[in-house]
């Protein structure tokens, strides 16, 4: 095993910085590293945190680091901003508003600015899990600002997510799609002294009860079709089967609900375990895992091996010779017979 | 020719609808009649559109619209929303904006909300731009959310960016990266009848002279070491080849100030036109469009001939019997050859 990969699975901080960087900047090597350190990985508990931006995830992120340090655990925290174009002050007042952990060495605080980088924020997400996992982090918090594809793809690297909402953002809870009900496991409405927070609160709880009734009407028309079954059974197992994401009212900045917060954290994680949906769960982040490493490096080795006829095609494409579909069939079954 | 991709040639405007929704459906056979459409053109002038969130962009596209509309010019705009998930309230918007052209057969608006679409929306966005050039579009918009990767792969699809800022958005300008200076074409200061707008212009305009110094400086000194070279012919020949992006102050919700943008972006098109630029910026747009084609489809029949390999790969990972990277290597290679 590499020397670093050695210090990290120690519990080191700076080698572990040290590996996030050369992961970032691709160094040579720096995949078989991250590979050895995998069958020692897979002790951390992930959690998504995910919302809009002013719905104070940062500063709830920072309470909950507080709370699992009481309890004595290892935080590994990473804060995704894949929109940095525009918003680059995000990242700097994440780090401002964690800055008293930044001595504590139990905490191990991660800034993503993802922007422009080869395989995208999903990868180097997942990369950076894998690695506070190996370094002893016994929760990771992943916080990311809600912005389409790649708040998905993270929340199916996590395994749990918690989407932050405030109140009074109007139709927040309407704009709400379908795909956040998806991933989210929990709810926090933060800022919940403010006017209007029992309105969020019993809006996302019925946006909740009517998916839930929604996804199980399949079961229950089944369940009431099926007389001759054990439907006391069959009762029970859909109960136990069943999350009802709950909604949970925090006020971050004054610490309001952070443990009734955890708590829930807590019960989902049980829930998890003690059903078929942790297994699942389980099977469902290796596959993501797999998957955004290698659409990366697919992508890499094509770019590489094709660099030439890619060039060449594109200037066919500029002279109007060729249609750019065309082009890509031709390339790919090309890559595809090991040009 | 398939017949939908004649009656898109005739500027049809429901077989252009009809073809988008098809594309968007990745229905079997649309790949060959956007191909098939392909020689037809690159005729269309594509003026991306970006910003903050709350700049006005919409209102600022709508004017611009009306603009072209009056210049007697069909106008395709593509509203990209790659933010549903939390912003889904965004893309109604557009539409009420834009509505009073509805009923205009000489504009075409689509609405792309790309969340969780195979490729993306950069792919999507290519293929609209195609297929709205096909239709007889003079100029398309393409107005998109300031939010990452997506816009700087978005921007190089199109001939011009436009960055639209709003004052009083505090740290705006200073928050604004290399990135957004090397993809901004113009500039447009809109709410201008707001404090602050005169002073959002003079930031603007400092951080563009200083950019254009940083990337200048190595071209000035070359001029200074090469004293026996024709010193006033490289001169202007830098002059020419120069273009410092122009800030204009325009209030969209009244229509002020959109002559003179419209303006200055015809000044950018002589520029382009008259210098290599042009066509070097051509042949970027085709090199994008090929790269975005192509990554869709590899990544396609990837998952498509590999389904079963990764799936066992991630009941792998999933086990810990293989690392995500050792797994994907094994995946790429095999792809790689044909298997």
């Amino acid at each position: 095993m590499h020397p670093l990969a050695e210090r990290v699975l120690k519990g080191d901080v700076r080698a572990t910085a040290r590996l996030l960087r050369a992961i970032d900047d691709r160094v040579e090597g720096w995949s078989e590293v991250l590979a050895s350190l995998h069958p020692h990985t897979g002790r951390a508990w992930v959690l998504g945190i995910t919302g809009n931006p002013g719905a104070g995830k940062s500063t709830l992120t920072d309470q909950l680091i507080a709370h699992y340090r009481r309890a004595g655990l290892k935080v590994g925290v990473i804060a995704v901003d894949p929109t940095s174009p525009f918003t680059g002050g995000a990242i700097l007042g994440d780090r401002i508003r964690m800055q008293r952990h930044a001595l504590d060495a139990g905490v191990f605080i991660r800034s993503l600015a993802t922007r422009g980088k080869l395989g995208g924020v999903s990868r180097s997400t997942a990369d950076s899990v894998a690695v506070l996992d190996a370094w002893g982090a016994k929760i990771v918090l992943v916080e990311t600002v809600g912005v389409g594809q790649d708040e998905l793809d993270i929340a199916r690297l996590a395994h749990a997510t918690l989407v932050v909402m405030a109140p009074g953002m109007g139709d927040e809870v309407q704009a709400i799609k379908a795909g956040i009900l998806e991933i989210a496991d929990l709810f926090a409405v933060n800022k919940a002294d403010r006017d209007g927070a029992d309105a969020t609160v019993r809006d996302l709880e019925m946006m909740i009860g009517l998916g839930h009734e929604l996804t199980h009407a399949g079961a229950h028309s089944l369940h009431h079709h099926h007389q001759g079954l054990d439907l006391e059974a069959m009762k029970l197992k859909i109960a136990a089967e069943e999350w009802l994401p709950p909604v949970v009212k925090t006020v971050a900045s004054r610490a309001q609900g952070v443990e009734a917060l955890a708590e829930a954290i807590a019960r989902h994680r049980a829930h998890l375990a003690s059903t078929e949906k942790g297994e699942r769960r389980r099977i469902e982040r290796a596959r993501e895992a797999l998957r955004v490493v290698f659409e990366d490096l697919l992508l890499d080795e094509a770019r590489r091996r094709l660099a030439g006829p890619i060039e060449a095609a594109a200037m066919q494409v500029a002279g109007h010779a060729v249609d750019p579909y065309s082009a890509a069939v031709a390339l790919v079954a090309r890559f595809g017979q090991g040009a």
